[in-house]
């Protein structure tokens, strides 16, 4: 697998393929890569005739209050697993080129970012689409693969690629779960052991809210009741949001009449931890 | 001159034109063309192998007290001018393309855009921010050229294109004035005979101010104390503003010690007329 720092570099090899009629999909990464990670790789592997990853922990989704520093990190390890998985390139920019001195362009998607995590993360958003504004300018890619984890995310990207005019397919891709159910998440490495009973209830309520679905529940604030109290019995779990959502507008649904995002943010001792679920009405 | 109204079909083009090897140059325009836009048209038919324009009146950009309605359109006199020096492609999309229902998505230059016309237009810089992302999207252009007479928007146009990672060059074009030395701008044609003479009042009072430099003053407050007066004296005029700034952080200077940008804003009648000019130290 090459290993890309510089940003002209990257776009000079982009344009070669793309001349020569190549396919580049890309996932971009913050690295620390779990199953997760190379799920999405196989797919931008099926899915373009050149596969590229970025890592890159981006300063600017981070508050100053949260892990930045502290987020975990292991490139060699991250190139060895993304080369098994038959990724032609990983871009990977020092954070004094993506953001020299006088740095001053943000991209804001204003209105899917105000809820969930936009409310107890208020500069996350706006790191996240301008830092994947970036590297889709440097990468170029024809199609960019998400998982469904950062569902807000996803939406988010979904966004501001339409409302921008950028030419780039952005696919979705489904939760990657442990055997025990909890979602990949590189974060999932802060977990102390006495907490895994706790962040396994984030999956647990998923399928309980669906349950109550099947069964014929549509009222939301049933639901979220019987969500909540999933979470929290037991402790060692806070809760920072539990809502049922438009999965497209984000916006929060009182009662169920269609396909519903329930999105999960806790806090299991100092772990942030997210899940969520589109519930379905049965067919 | 082939015109397109179509994003994608847009799009489509500019990916056969670029695998093709050719090189689009590109002039962004709001229409209504007097010779500073074929100027630009020129250029980019030198600095081009297909030189495109978008004729687009962009509502993001103007506040709802501003002159969105009534700004002049003439797109068949616009489409002979353009086709006359050469323009290979006119992108012409309609508002509701370029802005559907839920659109969302802004771009903000933050720091270049808060002094002068960020002052007294709070919306200007992130409208063209953001329909210029749009349109570079659209139109995937190599060079762009942007006229010198809206200054501070070129050099929050250079600071996106860095800060955003566009490949794209970005070429300032010097201000085409008219035979009496009025700055060339649509808005022009909403001037009436008799305030002609206060219109004027700009370009000289930008003579002026450099033959003061000449002359060895370097005190900011005594330049901008002599163009408050030039402009003024006789009546019918409105200073906006009238400041010396930093060429490249649009900051205020107080004493001129290399390249210093003079820009002005006045009000003459009901037409919002700007203009400038990098004062230069004698040699």
């Amino acid at each position: 697998m090459r290993i890309i720092e510089n940003i002209s570099e990257m776009q000079r090899l982009a344009d070669t393929w793309r001349a020569g009629r190549e396919r580049i999909a890309f996932v971009p990464t913050m690295g620390f890569f779990h199953e997760g990670h190379l799920d999405l790789m196989r797919t931008a592997r099926k899915l373009g005739t050149k596969a590229v990853i970025s890592i890159f922990v981006n300063p600017t989704q981070f508050a100053p209050t949260e892990d930045f520093e502290s987020y975990p990190r292991d490139l060699q390890r991250d190139i060895d697993l993304s080369t098994a998985v038959g990724t032609d390139l990983a871009f990977v920019p020092r954070v004094d080129e993506m953001y020299p001195e006088g740095f001053q362009t943000y991209v804001n998607v204003t209105q899917v970012t105000e809820n969930l995590c936009g409310m107890s993360r208020p500069v996350f958003f706006r790191g996240v689409a301008t830092v994947v504004s970036k590297l889709f300018h440097a990468v170029k890619p024809h199609i960019a693969v998400f998982g469904q984890k950062d569902f807000q995310q996803l939406v988010s990207i979904r966004r501001m690629v339409k409302d921008m005019n950028m030419d780039i397919d952005i696919v979705g891709h489904p939760i990657v779960r442990e055997q025990d159910g909890l979602a990949m998440s590189s974060r999932n490495t802060y977990l102390k052991p006495g907490e895994r009973p706790a962040a396994l209830r984030l999956n647990r309520s998923l399928k309980e809210a669906q349950e109550l679905v099947d069964l014929g529940e549509r009222n939301a604030t049933v639901i979220l009741k019987a969500v909540n109290d999933r979470l929290t019995t037991g402790g060692g779990a806070t809760v920072d949001y539990a809502r049922l959502c438009d999965p497209d507008t984000i916006e929060d649904v009182e009662v169920i009449s269609g396909p519903t995002l329930l999105a999960l943010a806790v806090w299991v001792g100092k772990t942030r931890l997210i899940d969520n679920r589109v519930l379905l009405l049965p067919a």
